[in-house]
């Protein structure tokens, strides 16, 4: 059976759980706790040297990581439903939404980062936290302008269907929740997110109904 | 014709321009001046705006963003030759290598870090520059862990063909050169890259070939 490392608070392991639900996969949990350190001790170590999270173990070969990459790996194995449109512009503007979420504001402030500020820079907590409320407003402002200026958005992102990129903009607006934020200033791209999280898919994927997770925010 | 808006000093558009090379595909090329703000100006902005290259417009429809969703979609409008292996394992290997080296390392010393960092946090230009240094180096040595304990390694990155690994590593590598950075650290991947940077499609579309760069670094 494929395996899953994963922890409740990880982002992209929220992609990645989505991703299995929407397709029916299934996949052994094992969970490292990223505030605890358990990312870069030994053991995690022979799954990801980088000591990221997610990472999945499918039979023979090496780890599967890199959220993103994963997801492309599932809509390759498992088809049905697609997480991508057809045509090529589709699967651009797809793709390009998820990297805005994924990429360009995610990667931005993960725990290594914001304890890298900590340690080498002397930002705070308050520092740290406003640092990832920064980046977390310019992709979900970003993806707002995309969602409002462009006809192929939907009752989803990209027409009536799910796609990779509700699901990295469900991980940045459940993102921007967990650091204390609203959706309020991205009124198209909160009735998006209401919609993928009304979704059992999305609902059982969540941080907070993973365990060890506080049972609120 | 397509049209490419690039600047010679976005490692993201070099990627897209060993991609357009490599495929045969030209476009007219617009130059948005990162250094002087350019690309926050309305006159871009109508183009991304999320104020970031590169950008093309191709025919109708909105412009294509975020340069691995870019060549994604150039390998499937011109898929010779292909940028990415068949199988899914070997493709999510190679989106993975590439993820690695644009999102989890390049997003992170991107202009608008660094300045954010100097006008936010009051970290200086030698403080920039190790904040920039730090990320590579992160992300080369995540790459050169990848490359060396993983029998798919070929001449290049997954096997004997040029991927999207390949271009990505050669944007950080090429980063990493450009901040006074070296590869020796990294060696398996430094003998990849050199390969890659004698090829025509990487050296023409080297940053300091480009219009405007200087003439040496």
């Amino acid at each position: 059976m494929m395996k899953i490392f994963t922890f409740w608070r990880s982002l992209a392991s929220f992609r990645v759980r989505i991703g299995m639900n929407l397709k029916g996969i299934s996949a052994d949990e094992n969970f490292v706790d990223i505030f605890a350190g358990k990312q870069n001790e030994p053991g995690f170590k022979l799954i990801n040297p980088q000591g990221l999270l997610p990472a999945i173990v499918d039979g023979q070969g090496p780890p599967l990581v890199q959220s993103l990459a994963i997801l492309e790996y599932f809509d390759e194995i498992h088809p049905e439903p697609p997480l991508l449109p057809k045509d090529p512009r589709g699967r651009a503007r797809v793709r390009a939404l998820a990297q805005i979420a994924a990429s360009d504001a995610h990667s931005l402030f993960t725990p290594r980062v914001r304890n890298y500020l900590g340690k080498n820079y002397g930002v705070d907590e308050a520092g740290q936290l406003n640092w990832a409320r920064h980046w977390i407003d310019l992709g979900l402002r970003a993806i707002e302008d995309h969602l409002t200026s462009e006809d192929e958005t939907g009752l989803y992102c990209h027409g009536d269907q799910i796609t990779i990129a509700d699901i990295s903009v469900a991980s940045l607006a459940v993102g921007q929740q967990l650091f204390g934020g609203t959706l309020t200033a991205y009124p198209r791209l909160a009735e998006i997110f209401d919609r993928c999280i009304e979704h059992r898919a999305f609902a059982t994927a969540h941080p907070l109904a993973q365990p060890g997770a506080p049972t609120s925010l």
